[in-house]
């Protein structure tokens, strides 16, 4: 097995019929990049960002993103590229040579933020549980697999109206009877699902219970985590889900469908909330 | 004109014909979430995070963000959404009623660095261009069209021996005759990328200055920003460019394609280093 694909049991529908099979994901964990600098004579360390990522290269990825961000302009600067990857922490680890001074300030300012990033998927996952607090009934209810089928379609029109340059994600949130509430659009995945849970908080829709999230794109752990604090229950993407999606839906009980076809799909979480 | 769209002038290459067309890409725009909040009775303000975003529902993303972050559980708790949009910045400022208490440094702690980002478009292009301080060859190449259209395939080929999961991006760096010298893969585009550019690091290969810089997805600013440091002259997407993708490379002079298939494709920006 390459470490870059995970093994799960699906359950695949096609054409009519229902299956369970193995299938592989893509993996999707977190890494954090730790810089290590000696300025005026004193070893400074710093933890400048994590990641999620595909397991494999990682030395590269660390040294990739150092020179893009200005930070080394040579391989001649490095010392040391470390990795430490085990079961609990993924980091590289990356010395420079000789003194330097590095505006850590100036790359502060830049931030962007995602509370529920841990240096391994454990933690993420710890971290999405501890901050959901959404309260949800109890009831578990169904959609037919018909009426999944039907939504890639809707979204695929109802985003048509407004886009013409092929380059956007959509997000959409669709009842159980196939109606669509709500469409959000973004160049930027999880910004679309931003704008979707905002329309939801505005307009008392919160939690997004019952209903289905459907994704034009991939599913990834940002993506499953955003849902999960909306209290959302069903998400199907168009694309492929990652590892830690998966594991994540599996956590918190969502369910998770990958590659909706108007023909087939696949099952990677909670299928009993499809009616066959 | 929608907001979210953008007028551009491109080249497309169609079926052995080539001829100039107005087209539209998607606009990706930076956005900051700014929040203001009274603890123990003195106003904070603090700036949370810059997404780049298509613009349009400003507001809701805010909120949809604070939500997803666990700052906000309900929309009662915000007192006031103000957004700030002209053209030179860019803001969602979102004020919370009441006395609180936010574990700022908790979110500080999670933060993903980018430091290219401004809250305008323009001063983000500018970040780009003060860091990078490549220095390339004055020599001007061409690649020829047939090369170029034979690229996807080897990029899927090549893929394909690593990948079963259908949920990857792909980057590779192709040489002017049209052979793949790296290709790397990862569930977040800008990592592949990442990856590639510390491959070259490793072994001086930097700058990437002969060749073409293939992606199986769309072109971001974030890509070109990482492509424009390591001095890549030509980027062809599979999938769409966006807008500040298209300015950056306009003012980088790398050249842009994007829709590249077998029989046809798009030049977004410097049609001059493809032989027609």
């Amino acid at each position: 097995m390459k470490q870059h694909l995970e093994p799960v049991e699906i359950v695949r529908y096609e054409n009519g019929a229902t299956r369970s099979v193995a299938d592989l994901v893509s993996v999707e964990e977190p890494m954090g990049i730790r810089l290590k600098f000696t300025e005026a004579a004193e070893l400074t360390t710093k933890d400048l960002s994590i990641t999620m990522r595909t397991p494999g290269n990682d030395g590269e990825l660390a040294l990739g993103f150092l020179y893009s961000e200005g930070i080394i302009r040579a391989y001649s600067e490095v010392a040391e590229v470390k990795l430490e990857v085990n079961d609990n922490d993924a980091w590289v680890e990356v010395t420079l040579k000789g003194n330097r001074t590095i505006d850590l300030a100036n790359l502060e300012r830049h931030f962007y933020t995602t509370s529920s990033c841990g240096v391994c998927g454990k933690t993420s996952i710890a971290a999405v549980q501890k901050a959901c607090t959404v309260i949800l009934p109890q009831k578990k209810w169904q959609i037919s697999q018909e009426i999944l089928r039907s939504l890639p379609e809707v979204l695929r029109k109802s985003q048509n109206n407004f886009e013409y340059s092929g380059g956007i994600h959509a997000c959409g949130f669709f009842n159980l009877e196939g109606e669509l509430e709500a469409l959000r659009e973004d160049v930027g995945r999880h910004n679309a699902l931003d704008k979707l849970i905002g329309w939801s908080l505005q307009n008392q829709k919160i939690p997004l219970f019952n209903g289905v999230l459907v994704l034009s794109g991939r599913a990834s752990f940002e993506l499953v985590q955003k849902a999960g604090m909306a209290g959302i229950r069903m998400i199907a993407a168009i694309g492929a889900p990652s590892s830690l999606a998966v594991a994540l839906a599996e956590e918190f009980d969502i369910s998770l469908v990958g590659f909706l076809k108007e023909n087939r799909f696949n099952v990677y979480h909670g299928a009993d909330r499809i009616c066959f």
